[in-house]
């Protein structure tokens, strides 16, 4: 029985361990007595718990000094600046971005890499990453990688890596894990989908931190949702849930590259806003900045494209929360200008669409992260392992030093 | 922490009791010697463990008698005949099923009410189910009811019973859920969505039993689904998940009651197959018999007809699978003999629809209950506390016994 394994002394530690580290990794700074009081546990177990994550490096303890409070100051535990961090990528259809990221979230250091139409062969973009390892070491203080995780506009094989369908980036069945794990060595490496990785860091430690029902729908040029039920990840049977980017509004809508007609992508993607704006497709960063300005200025034919763009958008959240009933709704990417540029236009069409009683409660909202949540939620994967069990933290540096 | 506490003999053996009753609940009947070997526990522990549930009244054993094998055979173990069983409700629209549901599904008496258009308010469905109570008591060998669960066709709210929308019966905000408690008394009772209980019957002893991301999508007169995620039923933040029925698949299509056109439920409920087969509206179980029966004959109009709601449920199915990523979907309902009839049309629209990874996976079946889904569903509701805790069982005879 798991509970009578669960009750061996090592296991609790190992156990307590683990709940510190991702107390702190969630908050980023947290005195021993909040510590303390979240977790339940004594003073002194408490202080040896982060007297052990200490001596492994992985958290720093500090001593407030002065304010005028009375009584000892609590101890301060933080991440350890030299500690370990994650090698987060999103590899997006314009670029690839590659981060350093340390626990608590904190990016040390960043690279982004405009992709060309050639550069964007699953080897090419490998070759990419896996040079930037060298340059984000460069700009981190002295820690160690503890593994590197990739976000991908596509669907992704949560056993393999390989990546089965990622339209915008003419991919199908790339065995991309396989790739970079063999180019990354002995770096643990992971691949995930894009909306899967955005909804996890919004789950852990962003706008959706309270939330056990939560979605995250991304829109860029492709559109997809990620999914948490009942506070886990929902990737389905083989990783491909919340592929809803082909799902079909109008069979009399326009057509689409997959070859279906009114595929949702259609209506909100990121080159049906430049076709309703009347710019030339395909998209650029500048392009869609330019038509959120104009938006935003009041340009009547780019503000009455964001606002088609909302309704439809509103209709795709409505039928999301007519299957799920989440209570709240993220909307990343493209979508979350949209969403401030166009609410009511947004708000409008849920409820016009949604059920009376999941439509009443569901809330929408931006993502904490903007632009980076999928990138966070790359590095959440990397870190969970040693989130799970901290004592598996084993420096390179430290190990040859003991040789 | 949860796990020395779950280290304490007591609810070692509680725990234990559940699981030995669990099992034998699933499977009926189940030797000794399947018990140690499923568990993991010893044939002592096993012995005194069934010798317990014994006392409690809940199951019985039996040394089978003859055979040719070699060896002392194994002691049988089957729910107790006088044991508890469940008050199952289902509530259709045309309909009232109430069942007396033994440990293992065994219906041990049923009644199946017609309604009127008059008798369907919440009052005067609480007051035949309620009266037919002591009808299934008479038909019962002695056991006591240990609690009652009843199936809705409307969004319920899992807190309170109360529903909020059952279009097909014309309730809105019916505190049903109060209504029933009240009527009957000390007995539990428990108020589901019809989709919600098919899927959690389906997946703990049915056709989904191995899977652990399972949708059961039902088609009556309205069209909703169940859904299990991580092998755990998706109800949503209120309880409203899975209200698929209105999700529009063609804002150009039929009108819809609800106010919005071309909903799934104009395309794949009981009246679209009516309409579309010649045959006027509303829908009873004759006509659906009616159209199936020359279908199945060959009858053009009416094949052509089936074929047509094949391809819409095929769309519909695929959409689902979209977001979900389902290792089954169950088709229930009227729409399981779409799917026995037209299945080559129900495929070939998922494939269609679907995108390739989850569309290939995916297995469609029919649900192992047949009608009976939803209503074996209130049963399990019915059962689960008393399968969580078998101590808990104090049947009131025994009660009144000891005073």
């Amino acid at each position: 029985m798991t509970s009578s394994a669960a009750a061996r002394p090592e296991a609790i530690r190992q156990h307590n361990l683990a709940l510190v580290l991702s107390e702190v990794h969630r908050d980023g700074t947290l005195s021993r007595a909040d510590l303390t009081a979240r977790l339940g546990l004594s003073r002194s177990t408490i202080g040896a718990l982060v007297a052990e994550l200490t001596d492994l490096g992985l958290v720093e303890e500090l001593v407030p000094t002065g304010g005028a409070r009375a009584g000892r100051p609590s101890h301060v535990v933080s991440p350890h600046p030299e500690g370990p961090y994650a090698i987060a990528v999103d590899v997006d259809i314009a670029h690839v971005t590659t981060a350093a990221v340390g626990l608590s979230g904190v990016v040390l250091g960043r690279h982004v890499l405009a992709l060309g139409p050639a550069a964007s062969s699953p080897k090419a973009i490998t070759r990419l990453i896996i040079d930037s390892i060298p340059l984000l070491q460069d700009m981190v203080r002295g820690g160690e990688p503890v593994g590197m995780a990739v976000s991908v506009p596509g669907t992704v094989d949560r056993r393999t890596g390989t990546v089965g369908f990622a339209p915008n980036l003419e991919w199908r069945n790339e065995p991309f894990g396989a790739l970079l794990q063999s180019a990354a060595r002995d770096l643990p490496v992971d691949v995930g989908n894009d909306a899967d990785l955005a909804v996890l860091a919004e789950h852990s430690r962003g706008a959706g931190r309270d939330c056990d029902d939560l979605v995250y729908v991304i829109g860029r040029v492709g559109v997809g949702a990620g999914i948490i039920v009942n506070g886990r990840p929902l990737l389905g049977h083989d990783g491909h849930a919340g592929e809803i980017g082909h799902n079909v509004m109008d069979p009399s809508g326009p057509e689409c590259h997959c070859g279906k007609h009114g595929c949702l992508e259609t209506y909100i993607g990121d080159n049906a806003l430049l076709t309703l704006a009347g710019v030339p497709t395909p998209t650029t960063d500048d392009k869609m900045h330019t038509v959120f300005a104009a938006a935003r200025g009041g340009n009547p034919r780019a503000l009455s494209a964001v606002r088609r763009i909302a309704e439809s958008l509103g209709r795709g959240v409505a039928e999301l929360v007519n299957v799920l009933n989440p209570d709240r709704v993220i909307l990343g990417g493209t979508l979350s200008e949209v969403f401030d540029v166009a609410p009511a236009d947004v708000l409008t069409a849920v409820e016009r669409y949604a059920m009376d009683a999941p439509g009443q409660t569901v809330e929408l909202s931006q993502p904490a992260f903007g632009e980076d949540s999928a990138l966070m939620g790359a590095a959440e994967v990397a870190f969970a392992r040693l989130l799970g069990d901290p004592l598996s933290w084993r420096p390179r540096r430290a190990a040859a030093a003991a040789r």
